[in-house]
């Protein structure tokens, strides 16, 4: 026995990570307690603090190949939790599910990645390469001090990751139905309209921008971007925040805000999706500002040991074949693939996240601490 | 000489109102002070007392016909008081005009109806049938505990008002240009759109409610309600608040929330109006709730010895005719003119009501005193 029992028992591992209300950027001590059980593993550990946000290196080992487990501790705001059927940050067992705030996206697959890492270290002590941690905890939110700025730290002192495993949650309806090999680009936009304040009274006098703005914004929603390719789904457009009004209710509103984004594949490009955006706004004749935000290029791992062992693994522990894709959200994979590092993301099934009463099931909890095992034992025996 | 001098200082009066803070629901003492004026003259007062509401009847004679002066004493807020050229409580002189608070809406009305009718009782102690003041602290804002409350324990006790002149700042750029013989109907609504909230990244799990309603408010937006008619502008639809979004930007909402209001004119009708926005609503195939607010049903005085007696006393005293108008802002005369009431509005120029300072031409208001009197004159003479 260590002096640091191992506990196979990920489910009290996730259930300790998911009390902690670390709403990004706050890491409310989850990276404390990964890294007192990854200390007596023989993990080095690195806390680098930039601003808001706190990230962990922790690695064991010096030579290479290295094998990366890279995640996040922060989770999205729970939203109205009256609408939750269990308060978001109790974690509560009903029915072979596990629910609440971050059980799926990811604080599960963290504490898999902590117990396979046990496992694999007890079973193979002299295992060749090394093992890492990156955790932020700002992949949700403006992710600035987060992973980008590991990587920058990392990439100066030259230490490279050969394989990185992103713990996201890939799979759809089972566990390892589908692994991410790449990601499709990030763009964001915040639109204001101009239009012209005044009394409802007076229409005359005033100038609507919600008016004027809702014919273009249904054609920004109803356009084909893209078609996609073999590795990517079709560009697609959401509007995810709109404001407008000073809450009065005899009062046109002088401004509408809306933010949107892109999530595109590598038929178009960002530069493209800005021109065509603006050709629709000026279609209609409006008066606007857009300030950009470029979040990611797309992405793509098309093959290679990771997603070999990755796709073995899964085999092995569930019968199933993975569907490799590039299809969903953006992931902290985008700042460690320019590296020259293989990126595959593998977790638990995504339906629930970012939504009330997010879960994750209990069976699939257990069955990635196995495949993160056999991911290990392929690629570091 | 009566014990309490009878004062022509309209300018006098309208200070002392201005100078007391009666922001909705506050009187401030203000209908205390005009009780103190009307006591003398020979009116019985009531104090009407709902809920946070002060309002006042006071009523001499008790025959019929019987003519009311309408008003507030309740002002909006000052707003930013360091955007004001001189304190908003404190009425000051400048260049021929008095600014303050309430200076147009309508303390100066309140102050002129008061001057003319001590002028007018003087002359003429037994007038035929009866003088009323139906004033109410509660205008600008919900318009529940004032008005609508005294008008009902009015019609509750069979008290008819034959004719009523509302103080509302009628004038445009003169004092009696414009003179409202009605006003358009107000029809608010509070939109609820439901959609399925989800992660941008993955719009087919979601369902964005801005989107799916986006060419619903373009059609809302454009659509014609009706052509108004000879007393009525066209009826007007306005988007006056819209909000959706978590704040987050990689997040689909899961409810878009619309603000918006009709201004509607007697060739439609607020159940017409419900009717067609749902029509199109649906034809969207929209999950919508709305909330209806009826504010006011459209009236017309379109003709009658009111408006002879108005129209006729401002040619006297401005050698101008004045336009009858329902364009404009709804006012309390909506609760007045369902009892069978004829009902006016005149009052000073409305160029800077609810706005930094607020101000009225000194000359307008020792006018409006004159043109009030000669309406008394004509009608109860």
């Amino acid at each position: 026995m260590s002096q640091h029992p191992v506990t196979d028992d990920v489910i009290a591992l996730a259930e300790a990570l998911m009390e902690r209300v670390s709403v990004t950027p706050e890491d409310a001590g989850c990276q404390q307690l990964m890294g007192d059980r990854l200390r007596p593993l023989g993990f080095a550990l690195e806390t680098m603090v930039f601003a808001d946000t706190t990230n962990l290196w922790a690695r064991r080992g010096t030579s290479g190949p290295v094998f990366c487990f890279a995640g996040h501790t922060d989770v999205v705001p729970s939203g109205n939790e009256s609408a939750w059927r269990y308060p978001p940050f109790t974690p509560t067992h009903d029915d072979g599910y596990l629910y609440g705030r971050g059980a799926a996206d990811m604080k599960g697959s963290l504490a898999a990645m902590l117990v396979a890492t046990e496992r694999f270290v007890q079973k193979h002590p002299d295992h060749r390469g090394s093992i890492a941690f990156l955790i932020t905890s700002d992949e949700e939110g403006p992710f600035i001090n987060g992973t980008p700025k590991v990587v920058e730290t990392l990439e100066a002192r030259d230490e490279k990751i050969t394989w990185c495993l992103v713990g996201e949650p890939s799979s759809t309806t089972h566990l390892g139905d589908v692994v991410k090999n790449g990601r499709r680009g990030s763009l964001s936009g915040e639109l204001t309209l101009y239009g012209v304040q005044g009394h409802v009274a007076y229409p005359h006098l005033a100038q609507n921008p919600v008016h004027r703005a809702a014919p273009a914004l249904a054609v920004l929603a109803e356009t084909e971007w893209d078609h996609g390719n073999a590795s990517f789904p079709p560009t697609s457009f959401q509007i995810s925040n709109v404001h407008a009004g000073t809450g009065a209710g005899n009062v046109i509103p002088g401004e509408f805000h809306v933010s949107f984004n892109f999530r595109f594949s590598t038929e178009t490009t960002a530069e493209d999706l800005k021109q065509r955006v603006r050709a629709i706004l000026d279609a209609h004749e409006l008066d606007y500002a857009i300030d950009w935000k470029l979040n990611g290029e797309p992405f793509l791992t098309a093959e290679g040991e990771l997603v070999q062992a990755t796709v073995h693994a899964i085999q092995k522990h569930t019968q199933r074949t993975p569907e490799l894709s590039t299809a969903g959200g953006t992931s902290d994979g985008r700042f460690i693939a320019p590296t020259g590092a293989q990126v595959i993301e593998l977790g638990p099934v995504n339906a629930t996240i970012h939504k009330v009463n997010e879960c994750v099931r209990v069976d699939d909890l257990q069955l990635l601490v196995d495949v993160y095992e056999s991911i290990l034992e392929q690629l570091l025996c």
